[in-house]
């Protein structure tokens, strides 16, 4: 029986997450899962990292965003998108689009990544721009869709993108086998909860961990309070998982499956960024490293278990990860 | 009919590859096969980089190691190896002795890299420094294998070595499809020798280029004149291939195969290494970007083509990795 928001909207269930899967498949690339005798030494654990760094785009966000725009009417496609993002979406979106002959309008703020604004541009993506901390992008994203038509497709409050980001932990659980535990990065909730349909199928005992970044904790207080916290946009490196509150559609499935939800500060996911340079050769940006610096730090309570990491994504300005590189 | 060099030992042939792709198989990384689309656009043709800085140890030289030391007799194990290496195939031999409980000796020169000696250190294997410039690795590697009793495992003039390295193009070719060219990075080349006895057998028509730094073109000048020329140890930053002369087993093959010979400036690897960081997320060293480097140089001869490009490995210092990713 399908779930159903307030609103009416019906809660994704692992069917539309296989339904995504299949949508994508040729198109989104099925991504490798490394790992380093290193880190698992490091950790005392077998550490399995789903690089979705290695996906189109530079990221997880590739899949959601395919799985979305294939499913456009003719109408829809010839209009147009628009999208609003802090840069990987962005990107996913722009990159879709220009596969399926799709107008696509994206609207950044100011400080996104030079490197992530110049990607979307590359795609063909027309770019508006705002402010991060005074303008409210929700707003100009809608008002864009109403005067042009154009279909707004959020970067996690919406149910093909959520399906798209589960099939992910799907090939994850499918090609490593049984995990006791998966590590997940969190900002609006469509990664995690895509991946709790994931685990729900396909690993029932795995112990999921969604992990912000500490300085926007929202999540962890929504769950706590049964209810979705806003916040102001957090100062964090981690600019992926800069979210004032978690999607509507995501909050359903978290509240239902009760991930343990844990917190990563900026140090953290800069000592991560240069243990994937070393050990696994990775570009890693910081919001990707949210799930092997929450594995570090309760390395141990995982002594001896098996671990799956997801990687979302390695978009970063080359001059800010050289930067990052360095011992503090 | 097996070819021997004038001394006695046997030319390896593909057979020997086959062998060894047996020996390492479950041991050595089958190591995933990537591609840009964004690289593919600047060179106007399909590129495949076989990303061999994702191998076990860091680079591709795990392969040849494993290999070889899979092959020593219970008298070798007991007695131990002894290998002499500015770095990858230091750490490679360490893994593979440690692998197989065979305790290692390594000779490395002084300035070589920090990650790559505390790596070699962190397999467990026994160092001992020398100077790169003034001292010779091979008398050095020589006299404690004859004071000890150790066995000796060069670099790259040794059969099961080089037969190890053919299995890198043999998964490419196996996997990418047909290839019109390949570019390999070429030391003292055992690599390439090894990939044209892949290509000899899987891929006749592709046409193989191996690729030296500019500072060291030896082998370039070796082939012209028909015997190996020595050099003084070239002042590149592609310290995998600071060589001052090829093998005697790969220059048999490649005097045979001839494959074609060209060279890339330090400036044009550091601005590969950025590529490879921007485009593909991929921490590659300097000496893994010089079939980038040759193949973009001689893009307008490849447009439509497909490429396939090996990526040696990936350790570099952290620190100076940074300084290379700054624009110049």
């Amino acid at each position: 029986m399908t779930e159903h928001l307030t609103d009416g909207r019906p809660v994704p269930t692992y069917d539309d997450v296989v339904a995504a899967a299949r949508r994508i498949a040729g198109h989104a690339h099925r991504t490798p899962v490394l790992s380093s005798r290193i880190i698992d030494e490091q950790l005392g654990a077998r550490v399995l990292f789903k690089c979705e760094n290695l996906q189109r785009a530079g990221a997880f966000k590739f899949r959601g965003a395919f799985n979305a725009l294939s499913r456009f009417t003719p109408g829809q496609r010839a209009a147009g998108v628009v999208a609003f993002s802090s840069g990987n979406h962005a990107q996913a979106v722009a990159l879709a689009a220009r596969l399926l002959g799709i107008p696509a309008t994206i609207v950044m703020p100011h400080d996104a990544p030079a490197a992530k604004v110049a990607a979307t541009r590359g795609y063909g993506g027309r770019i508006v721009r705002y402010d991060r901390y005074t303008e409210d992008r929700e707003a100009i994203g809608r008002a864009l869709a109403e005067e042009h038509g154009l279909t707004l497709v959020p970067s996690y409050d919406h149910p093909d993108v959520l399906a798209g980001q589960g099939t992910a932990a799907k090939e994850l659980f499918e090609e490593a086998g049984p995990l006791d535990a998966l590590f997940v990065p969190l900002g609006g909730g469509g990664l995690l909860s895509g991946s709790l349909l994931a685990a729900r199928a396909l690993a029932p005992d795995c112990v999921l961990h969604g992990v912000e970044p500490e300085a926007g904790d929202d999540v962890r207080r929504s769950l706590e309070e049964g209810r979705i916290v806003h916040i102001d946009t957090p100062k964090t490196i981690a600019d992926g998982a800069q979210t004032q509150h978690v999607g509507e559609l995501p909050f359903a499935i978290l509240r239902r499956e009760r991930p343990i939800v844990l917190t990563a500060t900026d140090d953290e996911l800069a000592a991560e960024m240069r243990a994937f340079a070393t050990y696994l050769k990775l570009v890693v940006e910081p919001t990707g490293c949210l799930g092997l610096a929450a594995a570090r730090a309760r390395a141990e309570d995982l002594r001896g278990r098996r671990i799956g990491v997801i990687v979302t994504g390695g978009n970063v300005d080359l001059d800010r990860y050289a930067d990052l590189l360095r011992e503090p």
